[in-house]
């Protein structure tokens, strides 16, 4: 993309992956090439339709033995070094996205199991676990985190998860693209090395289809649509806001879920990060940074945390659905965690032992 | 209740909260006093609407200082010993239910809420966190767990469930009881002595709201009832089965969400546990037990579990939704759990490492 100011250069691992390069423009030639005698992935993942809950699981045997917390040196998201190869074959770099080697989707597993799909339609319908599983590292120091990031280096993460957004979505299996990072080992993390993770689902998630229900039924009853007016009351009610910019709005949501919980949109209500405007990308890092250097703060020790970006889906509700990040932690305590038990995994119902406007008033005292 | 192969005896606990004890005909007379020197119980729940998700979450800011994790000789669920009382004043007994001390829902919330409710209404709603939270103490046996009652002890806690339904329905305030049990500090609990909880819920959860509407979109396409075609198919199909008997039938579910994760039906659709019949109720213990025995042999340890009881909400939904039982682990190997991160606690798309199919025969193999 000329005239972009960051640089992408693609190159293919030895199994035949993708890994994609984002750097300043100017930066080095990426022309190491990974030498490891990898096997090819194989994939084998199917989609289940569940018609109680009218959506789509991702059965995935071949996870299962996917790599687990290993060794500091034998990270696969550091830089390669002589004799310590990585899945990232440079010595060195800014950010990298690449296609997970265990991944829940791929175009991949089309072949092998298409054969078998339709074989118990209707109610036990299956199809193949088409689309894409990225991940996506953030810097090349391994003890860092997202917080530790330059808003320049923020902002070129941006940028690739605004480039992969544009690219997944442009494929004929993918419609609907998940940015999202989890942090800490609480919430089942099994790399420490600063990551994040790109899903491309083939369906719209069952989320975001009950939001589009929302909207629409918000449409049809008032004539306006319902981000807009969320927006408009939490500003107008102001109790829950923690931060805001000139271009975007972090607040606590008025019936938040979880401990500390944050929805960060920009101002003006676009469908997905592609319509950021070249003032809402600059005015991303610096508040978005902020946020989680507070939610380092939260406790004695940094929060683990799950941040994922809410977009519209290829070709669904792009005029209704409104970008953003949502921001939470499960901790709620020093020493506590919020796990999710009957009520929530059996009804969906949550219940939330910190007061919203509480969680609010911790986030703004905890600002630097 | 004259006639039942129970008795309830009903008591009041020194803070004023409810207890009962179910004994089999006959038992001992329950005339225990609570002589501790509680406070009242104080409450302050809100339920807050989520207008993106359309449904309530609640807030209890009191429940942040619950009891956690006391020591074994501290366990309130024990039966009182000489200078040791416990929630529950007798020295021994069967099963017992009682109003847990830090509800996320109370009718003693309405008149200490009820003055706020509506001041932000509209998108941002407020309402009482009224209903009800019961604790279920299944067995005296602190070292115990379910799968070790027999099959009398566990028609007992079916009959306490039923009681508690039946009496819960009936409140002004209640819209929906829930009967679960949350097995493991895996998964959070923080008493380790045998137990299940009721939340009487004075809203449909957006569990069953979904579901409900699935049923209904059935019907209007086939004329026919979605859970009676669902338990049809898994019949038909075959590969998915677990266990049964003359009245219960249990299967892996084809698009299951958890590693482990068996739906238990009786094989007549009833809307709610106060339907079924003398056979029903007299079948249901050994499987069950089959069931929870099975689940504590798939791995080195026993599997922490969630299991609940999904019933028709008071006048809502009685012809269109079936009584089941859902047992699910969130282990997924031995020293190894799901985790619900980025895509299920964000997009509600889940992704299972086991096979459904794996998942039941491997259920099949651990039977006695």
């Amino acid at each position: 993309m000329g005239g972009e100011p960051w640089r992408r250069t693609d190159t293919t691992l030895a199994d035949g992956r993708q890994l994609h390069y984002y750097d300043p423009p100017g930066g080095p030639v990426r022309d190491a090439r990974d030498e490891r005698p990898l096997s090819p992935v194989r994939t084998a993942s199917e989609l289940r339709y569940d018609p109680l809950l009218d959506t789509w699981v991702v059965v995935a045997a071949h996870r299962q033995e996917r790599t687990y917390r290993p060794a500091r040196e034998d990270c696969p998201l550091c830089p390669s070094r002589p004799g310590h190869p990585t899945e990232i074959p440079a010595e060195d770099y800014h950010v990298v996205v690449f296609d997970n080697r265990f991944p829940s989707l791929s175009d991949a597993t089309a072949t092998s199991v298409a054969g078998r799909a339709g074989r118990a339609g209707g109610l036990l319908a299956t199809r193949p676990g088409v689309g894409r599983c990225e991940v996506v590292v953030f810097t090349p120091h391994h003890d860092a985190s997202f917080a530790d990031l330059t808003p320049d280096a923020a902002g070129l993460v941006l940028a690739a998860w605004t480039d992969r957004t544009a690219e997944l979505s442009a494929l004929p299996s993918v419609t609907q693209v998940f940015c999202f990072e989890n942090r800490g080992s609480e919430i089942g993390v099994t790399l420490d090395h600063p990551h994040g993770q790109i899903y491309a689902f083939p369906f719209v998630t069952a989320r975001t289809a009950r939001v589009l229900a929302s909207v629409r039924d918000h449409a049809r009853r008032t004539g306006r649509n319902l981000f807009d007016d969320v927006l408009a009351a939490e500003l107008h009610d102001g109790r829950r806001l923690v931060a805001e910019n000139d271009a975007w709005t972090a607040f606590v949501p008025h019936a938040a879920r979880w401990p500390y919980e944050v929805h960060l949109y920009p101002r003006r209500r676009v469908p997905d990060l592609l319509a950021l405007d070249d003032d809402e990308r600059a005015l991303f890092p610096p508040l978005y940074l902020d946020l989680l250097a507070r939610f380092d703060r939260l406790f004695a020790t940094p929060a683990p945390y799950i941040a994922g970006w809410h977009q519209a889906p290829a070709g669904v509700g792009h005029d209704e659905l409104a970008l953003h990040l949502e921001l939470f932690t499960i901790r709620r305590a020093d020493e506590k965690l919020k796990y999710l038990a009957g009520t929530e995994s059996g009804m969906d119902a949550f219940a939330n032992d910190i007061p919203p406007e509480a969680a609010a008033g911790r986030l703004r005292a905890v600002a630097r």
